[in-house]
């Protein structure tokens, strides 16, 4: 396994790589690698020969009150685990690196930034959309791999990639959960272990929303309360957000009649975590 | 020469190109071509294995009360020329074409498209940048080229290929003027016998301050005050501005000290000229 700092010895091995016809695949991450990323990168390594995890705590897409100094870097340990899931390439720059320039460019995806994690985390998506270009751009893969758990995300770098006409497919996985059903996030980490019990509400008020789904219940705000009973119920919380939204525009619906995708976002102690399903009624 | 109306088919020309180990020249225009294409075209032809023109007069770059509808579109000439010039592959997509999906992505470039023509244009530069980003990403061409009678357009493709690390090279090629010294334009069409004498002031105004620049003159308010003076004296017009800024941050300079841009854009008849020199004291 190579590892690269540098945009340019990136862009050399990847030259490489595709002078012997290899395909490449991407895995955009932070690091703090978990098992919701070795599936991301056993997806990858599926579907195309010459993997690339990139490991980079992007600043531009933290809050000033934010978490990007405390988030966790253990680079050695994400550099066993890339070394182990088979990965070819790893690129692990500096800031400095990446934003090498004077950055006066950013990427704007309008409408679908703004609900969900777009209200309460005001600039996200502009950072994040905008290392995923330059990302895109450095690495120049076949295909990028993202994680169905950042549901808004991979909605936004979607819609991104078509409208920029971005020479690349975005394959969206599922999300890894523990064994008791809490997505799997590098966030998890903040929590003791009484939080790390209650966190587990957000599973449970999804599962119980699919049930009443399931059951014929199509009325948004009918299960959105029952989702906050559940969470309210588990202890003290604060929740940022529960939604039931169209999964392609994000919009609010009024009735669930369509692919909807449920999303929440809730503040445990330190920690501020999301999950969410994607129920499709019209194929159940 | 090719022709291709859809992204798909410039694709599957280009992927060809590439098998058999060409390099990819792109020269994005909106068509009405003239000989200031053509030198591009030339450029591109000596730098590059396979030329790629991109005709399509992009409507995010226009403002709601310019040109856009009057734009002249004189595609069957357009082709005859990229034919004559060596041109391997014309692109001349529809506007469906290229906002083919709900297009809620545009490209933004801070600062240095606020001044010179982004003041009296706004939004034109978020057009230019976005579209461009779509066409790299269409054509994938080793270098792209641009010629510097648009000059604050040139400054901004540049930065932003810079901060978003595209994989491509920026060739900027010199203004080519008419026998008398006018800078050939698309728009030039506009202009009447008299308005077109008249719009010479723009070249005169530029080459005075030249003279004075290569005589010591280091005060810009002076140069300015002295090219003013020569475009009223030509016949009545507007000037959008006249302004001498730094080459590459094209903020205002108060002494001319290091390479300058000399800026202006006027207003004749129905046509907005614009013109500039570059010069650098540094190194003279």
């Amino acid at each position: 396994m190579k590892v690269a700092n540098t945009i340019a010895s990136v862009r050399r091995h990847i030259a490489a790589a595709r002078r012997v016809g290899k395909s490449i695949g991407l895995v955009p991450t932070m690091g703090a690698l978990h098992i919701g990323h070795i599936s991301l990168i056993k997806a990858a390594r599926k579907k195309t020969d010459f993997v690339v995890v990139s490991i980079f705590v992007n600043p531009t897409q933290f809050g000033p009150k934010e978490d990007f100094k405390k988030y966790p870097r253990p680079i050695k340990k994400d550099l066993q685990i890339c070394k182990a899931g088979g990965v070819a390439l790893v690129f692990n720059p500096s800031v400095k690196q990446m934003y090498h320039s004077e950055n006066l460019t950013s990427v704007n995806v309008e409408r679908i930034t703004e609900p969900l994690c777009g209200r309460s985390r005001p600039g996200h998506f502009k950072g994040v959309a905008t290392v995923c270009v330059k990302l895109f751009n450095i690495v120049q893969a076949d295909i990028a791999f993202f994680g169905q758990k950042d549901a808004q995300q991979a909605v936004v770098i979607k819609q991104m990639v078509t409208d920029l006409d971005m020479p690349l497919k975005i394959v969206v996985c599922p999300t890894i959960r523990e064994p008791d059903g809490l997505a799997v996030s590098s966030r998890n980490k903040y929590l003791n272990p009484k939080q790390r019990k209650q966190a587990l509400c957000l599973y449970q008020s999804l599962q119980k929303a699919k049930k009443m789904v399931k059951s014929g219940v199509t009325d948004p705000e009918k299960i959105i309360k029952r989702m906050q009973e559940i969470i309210r119920k588990a202890g003290p919380s604060k929740i940022d957000y529960l939604e039931i939204v169209d999964a392609r525009t994000l919009e609010k619906v009024k009735k669930i009649d369509r692919k909807v995708l449920i999303a929440l976002a809730v503040r445990i102690g330190p920690a501020r975590l999301i999950d969410n399903i994607l129920l499709d009624i019209t194929k159940s």
